[in-house]
């Protein structure tokens, strides 16, 4: 069939079966994954609840330093309402690495951040970290966090 | 072409450049992603250094709490040198979710973990944690660690 009307007929079947141009559009979505993030980020920033949670799918999973886990958005809510009701609460965050998985299904970012907040003698605390989250893109095509950590790059007082 | 030869050789010609019952294989590869993660608790188990660093791609990131991010295999390696020369260090981790991209290039695990290990005056010290891990395929066909982060359930002493 080398050669022949066919042959292209079948290449053009592969190309709308597999997808076409897959490493195109694995670079659209790595965008689209870097702009949620972001977005995320400045809904942080903006102290905006209803923002935040949007980034989050309802069976998603954050796990916090010095607490036990998170489970589902309910709850996530809950956390965040208490960590945007710390005084002087700040946090600045900058993504180092986002990878998308070839089906454009699965991705991960990670990144460091300065958290800045209000400690005792209302004396401001700056808490260097990292974190890793990973994004699962929803039915609906967009993508939303499904497990969220992250950790300060501080040793606990007695341990400095 | 309908019920014809051809629609038969075209089909055929689907299963193979797309891959045959990529469900199937999804499982095949999730079930391998939670043998390779037994496989390097194991290792960790029988503090075998050279059984952990085989888990690891040459670019992985390892997030510990309380330090900044280590990057690359060979730092990987100093730093579990350091975690396995902790005395009485044990780490018991139970696995509580896998999920592999449907291109099975990609893939998370995340679960809760005891870290066991001698304090101050020779007292025992556990700590539950959580941690999350990304894997990804190598070109060997092998799943291998591309960042890892954990961090403790225990507020610092101050803040108990």
């Amino acid at each position: 069939m080398r050669g022949s009307p066919l042959s292209a007929v079948i290449g053009a079947l592969f190309l709308v079966g597999c997808g076409s141009q897959p490493q195109e559009r694995t670079a659209i979505e790595t965008d689209a994954v870097r702009a949620a993030d972001a977005s995320l980020q400045q809904a942080v920033t903006a102290r905006d609840l209803s923002k935040i949670m949007a980034f989050y799918a309802d069976t998603a999973i954050l796990m916090p330093t010095a607490e036990p886990k998170v489970i589902g958005k309910a709850a996530i809510e809950e956390e965040w309402k208490h960590i945007l009701a710390i005084p002087a609460f700040e946090n600045r965050s900058k993504l180092e690495r986002v990878e998308v998985s070839a089906s454009n299904d699965l991705a991960y970012t990670m990144g460091v951040y300065t958290s800045r907040l209000m400690g005792e003698d209302d004396k401001i605390v700056e808490e260097p970290g990292k974190w890793l989250t990973v994004w699962k893109k929803q039915a609906d095509g967009r993508w939303r966090v499904i497990v969220e950590t992250y950790n300060t790059d501080i040793p606990p007082p007695d341990h400095r």
